[in-house]
């Protein structure tokens, strides 16, 4: 399983931030977003929302004590950061890693012991930018851009690609059965 | 020259996600980032005040008319949309072209109209997931990675990759100059 674990969600202000940190990790290919900070129970609900109507498995949890629960996360810890070591370096090493990951993101201000409880601080260029952006590329890289392709099992929608406009067909379950 | 066109920005609500394009496209590799919608100064210097301090020659526009700027526009058009052709099957045609190049992201409501004025609309995957994310993986398979270790010139600060922890140095440059 690959979880992310998204710091200090502040209600309001952090509203879209958060949201897009939830559809980016199931548009990415993780399992599970967790979010820590003010419980934002309509925030939440907009992710699972999406997740329930475009399918797939994708799980949205709260999590008071962010500490305790890395500290008895039985698996990696992965820190996106860009004080880290640069993705190219270690992202072969982070593909072979059996059993479950947590990758977390910051927050405006990132807590100093989470340098140190992280298995690997990673980098994704060192320049300010975006946990939005880190997830989704490293997501990418880690699963070298298949996760792109995948198709999301149960989804009461789907998109047709298209050269120009938009197609969005209602995915009837009964029909799909039967071709 | 490679310009990122962020349409529709809000004033309050599209605060932090609008900067975070901002920093996107930067951090990414483009040149520019030219906002629409409301103008919103104090959210355009905080990108240009990154700019500033982290080197680099990014600069960032605001444009009233959007549909006018991309009509006058001199080079191919990129709209990034989830609706579009995968980015896999055009990314090696994009990297081929000569001259500039402007990638529309959204924007709470895309005008249809963008769907035809666009040279590509490519989608960074088909389900919902963020324009920060769309436009950081668009660059990224653009550059192939390689826009993550550039180095910005005339950095004021810049960051020394650390396994644990954080290290930012103030660059000097008349010590710069003279090593």
């Amino acid at each position: 399983m690959i979880y992310v674990l998204r710091l200090g969600h502040r209600k309001g202000r952090d509203l879209r931030i958060s949201t897009h940190c939830g559809l980016v990790a199931r548009a990415f290919g993780a399992d599970a977003i967790i979010y820590t900070g003010d419980y934002d129970k309509k925030m939440m609900e907009s992710v699972k929302d999406v997740a329930d109507r475009w399918g797939g498995n994708f799980k949205v949890f709260y999590e008071k004590q962010w500490k305790k629960f890395l500290s008895s996360f039985e698996g990696k810890i992965i820190h996106l950061t860009m004080y880290g070591l640069p993705v190219d370096a270690v992202i072969n090493n982070i593909r072979e890693i059996r059993g479950d990951k947590v990758i977390v993101i910051g927050g405006e201000k990132v807590p100093a012991e989470l340098y140190k409880m992280a298995d690997y601080n990673i980098a994704i260029g060192k320049q300010p930018h975006s946990e939005v952006a880190a997830l989704a590329v490293f997501l990418d890289k880690l699963f070298k851009g298949d996760e792109l392709n995948k198709d999301f099992e149960n989804a009461k929608i789907k998109v047709i690609p298209q050269e120009k406009g938009k197609k969005v067909v209602e995915v009837n379950r009964y029909k799909s059965k039967q071709s």
